[in-house]
């Protein structure tokens, strides 16, 4: 495996996917399951969290934006300022509904709901 | 396996990883290995090609600006528009080279090189 999974400025996909992604008050959130790449311009749109399920079955995932994530050596996974009721409140989807991810308005009520900037500019 | 790898416009950088790299005469340049994120703006700064080597052991790694990569479905793979002369002469660091990508004027060479707009602005 190479070195070069991380430098000071940039990480690898790899090495975010996997991570696991708690809140401020410490509990487990879930997990990145995958980084979702806008084609046109090279930005990361999500972070895709997985949480709940069985062997991949009845897993849920949501969709974070990037800068809604701060590293944490301690915890040695990402924080969220995000409690456990608003991620229930937080829009989700399952892996039936992908679609969503292509839909402006369903990605507009995520940046919405997280405060964040969307990748696509305002 | 979720779905949503991929939409009209977003990619998984799982997806991305493992894509073939052709020049524009359907030379096989390499593959992609990894996408390397910009922690702050969240910016893929690059797709890293490797190619040669054998079991992992003296493979080389092309830090390739998000831009230049053009995908085929005809091919199923990137196209650059490289020859493999060019290629030979490209910025390249092997896997105890690492550092480079943390090297603003290595990566300037980069961005130079392909003629691109650095991930970092202007």
């Amino acid at each position: 495996m190479a070195h070069y999974h991380e430098t000071s400025t940039l990480i690898g996909a790899d090495k975010v996917e996997g991570t696991d992604v708690y809140n401020t008050a410490g509990e487990h959130l879930g997990t990145i399951h995958e980084i979702m790449i806008d084609k046109t311009s090279g930005k990361v749109a999500y972070a895709v969290m997985s949480f709940g399920g069985f062997l991949g079955m009845g897993e849920k995932y949501h969709p974070l934006p990037w800068s809604t994530l701060t590293y944490d050596v301690n915890q040695a996974g990402y924080v969220v300022n995000l409690s456990k009721q608003q991620l229930q409140d937080a829009p989700v989807f399952d892996e039936d509904e992908e679609t969503f991810l292509s839909d402006r308005a369903y990605e507009k009520r995520v940046h919405d709901y997280y405060g964040t900037t969307p990748y696509w500019g305002l």
